[in-house]
């Protein structure tokens, strides 16, 4: 069963925005088990749209179309339509209504723009729009069942949710389930390598890894001849995925990965304090982007400026004067600093070269140093390299340190 | 001059990415002057590609192609031109040395596949890819001059820049202009009720805003017989939108609003210190993700827990038993203590609830206590409400915080 997307816009003809709805509707679709063959995207030009509109119903048994259904005079959606089917536009009075109430609620009066959006090509079905002013409609065009929603990615998710999806569901080939896991921790080369024969061991399965950087989502999806069948047949090789990517997989589409560190946390009982520096605070950001976070996080000291290592964290003025901030000792002092100011479990220091200024030859943008203090343990401090621009690195060192409070968590 | 996008790739019809391409190079013949009448995506399928170029060449004056040359066997892009201009396929031994000296670079032989990226419809001029392996090629398609490149982003672009522009530069109908123009503190309804009639006062100048959440960008894009005029009348129509924007405008695009709070405190000197609560380090990530934070910023003590507001900012237990952690005291308690634990003359404090936790029905989710410290005055606390889920609480919080600190560099 073939599908195709049409996205109608001039702000995205004109490169002004990602078409975030065609990706969504196109794995929406490809989730139900369909085939899309074609997305395209035209203009606001009344004529483009009716030469799409009937190009695709001649080449598609469905038909999911986004946009030009506001209350501005570039919407011509409806109209158009209208045009390449040749009938009338139909005033639809309970859509009326609802737009009149709809804009009485924010203190309104109804216009004859706003009125226009209940105007319909003669013999389409209304969709309400439960989130917003502008309906959408369903009818036949040439071999086609059309969908004609909203632009707005929100209003349009729900309606196709509400609406589209129930309508289609029972013309796909097969049903299909899909699961999507979260992972850090390999180059993205080496996971093709592990998951390279992977699909062979079970047909009806598809397997795509995609680089999240510096994360890796791998999306399992399974076709069979009912749900229940897909959904079995998705576990097991998913549960061969994981096999195959051994620990790296810390979860699910959802989770992140400063969430399974928490909950590796949370699993122990520890209360975690940071120090931080040339990552500026993005370590407890991730951390503390997930709610529930209180629970064990005590503190997290950005300590930018060297007085402040001294005075906060104790650190003292020789180490820094001798070592330089961005050291494996002051590190070590930092961790060791913030869990006694904290009376933390576990800590985790990181310092280093974000750019643009570095420390020498021995020391380019990019070096960064990442301790460690345990509830026993002693403080261990590893240096790092890694490449890219201020926020790359950044983003490597918070991750790199968030996989060592991971480690140790695990470790006993 | 019309031109067309297509989109070639599976991983595309199939909704796994976000069409980047699309929007990039519709963005880039924009800019050029011309108009993007369609964008089509179609996935590895011999014949859709055939159809799509057949039908393109008819349509459009220029065509961009991207997706499908690579060396996999998914990748038929050349094959499927040759098919649709019936000529052959042809070996290019310059290409073909160029990736045998590539894959010996990277230490492997060069295999028949990595050959295949040497084939080229008959008649195509060959388009040499700086960075990558696979070459592109451009050739007449219909009424087209028709260019086709890999889909890798980073290739595609430079090869864009390099040998596309350059190609089709003097076909464009006329030349432009534009600058894109930064801004926080207004709703995007008061944002498009300021700009209305803007337009209407230079001809040739097409004005556009979108929201970028908090943040709204202002796209300013004019078109005249020269690229000397089209900037003189730009700059003319983007003077008039600071005017009514007044001083929400913050900066041009690759500016960022926490950017430019640190040149409010570099202008005035000042150094600078935060205590976060409920952001979680949001502030001093934003603060940090611009080279030369270190020049003010001394210290962000992210105090997620009582204790540590009390150990490390002095935050007396009365205050927290009294009012709770979520208050204008305890807040304003915060901001003099890492002002004075730290030196700093400037310092900013945020608390509050982000969810799913609140502080009872005075207090609900998205309650937030900023106080600010300044050099001089006395501390001075605002209670906010932000709606939405944490991740824009705590967006908005940010936000707020550095505005504040923003009004205070520049009250005197």
């Amino acid at each position: 069963m073939t599908c195709a997307v049409l996205c109608i816009g001039g702000e995205l003809t004109r490169g002004e925005r990602d078409n975030v709805n065609a990706t969504w509707i196109a794995s929406g679709l490809t989730d139900l088990g369909f085939e899309v063959v074609e997305e395209s995207v035209v203009d606001d030009d009344r004529q483009r749209i009716v030469d799409a509109i009937e190009r695709l119903g001649r080449t598609a048994r469905v038909v999911i179309a986004t946009g030009g259904l506001g209350c501005t005079g570039h919407d011509v959606t409806a109209e158009a339509v209208a045009r390449a089917l040749s009938v009338r536009l139909v005033r639809h009075e309970p859509s009326i209504e609802r737009i009149r109430r709809r804009m009485e609620k924010l203190g309104r009066a109804m216009s004859e723009l706003h009125a226009r959006q209940a105007d319909f090509p003669e013999g389409a079905e209304v969709l309400a729009n439960p989130i917003g002013t502008a309906p959408g409609f369903a009818l036949r065009v040439g071999g086609a069942t059309a969908f004609f929603m909203p632009g707005v990615p929100v209003e349009m998710q729900r309606m196709f949710d509400e609406h589209v999806a129930p309508r289609i569901r029972t013309l796909a080939p097969s049903d299909s389930y899909q699961i999507r896991l979260r992972s850090f921790g390999l180059p993205e080369s080496t996971v093709g390598e592990r998951l390279a024969g992977a699909e062979g061991e079970f047909p009806g399965v598809t397997i795509r890894h995609r680089a999240d950087p510096p994360e890796i989502e791998v999306k399992v999806l399974a076709r069979a001849g009912s749900q229940t069948a897909a959904r079995a047949l998705c576990e097991r090789a998913t549960a061969d995925v994981r096999r195959r990517l051994n620990d790296v997989v810390y979860g699910e589409v959802g989770d992140t990965y400063a969430g399974a560190v928490g909950r590796a946390l949370r699993a122990k009982g520890y209360t975690f304090a940071i120090a931080e520096s040339c990552t500026g605070g993005l370590v407890g950001t991730m951390i503390t982007s997930e709610p529930g976070a209180g629970d064990f996080l005590l503190l997290d000291a950005v300590t930018y400026a060297n007085s402040a290592k001294t005075r906060l964290l104790g650190v003292s003025e020789d180490a820094l004067r001798g070592h330089g901030a961005v050291s494996a000792e002051v590190t070590a002092a930092m961790a060791e600093g913030v869990r006694h100011v904290s009376g933390a479990d576990i800590a985790l220091a990181l310092t280093g070269y974000a750019g643009p200024r570095d420390g020498g030859a021995s020391k380019p943008v990019g070096t960064v140093f990442i301790a460690v203090a345990g509830p026993e343990a002693d403080v261990e401090v590893k240096e790092y390299y890694f490449p890219g621009d201020r926020l790359q690195i950044q983003t490597l060192a918070a991750y790199a340190g968030l996989h060592r409070v991971r480690e140790l968590c695990r470790a006993k």
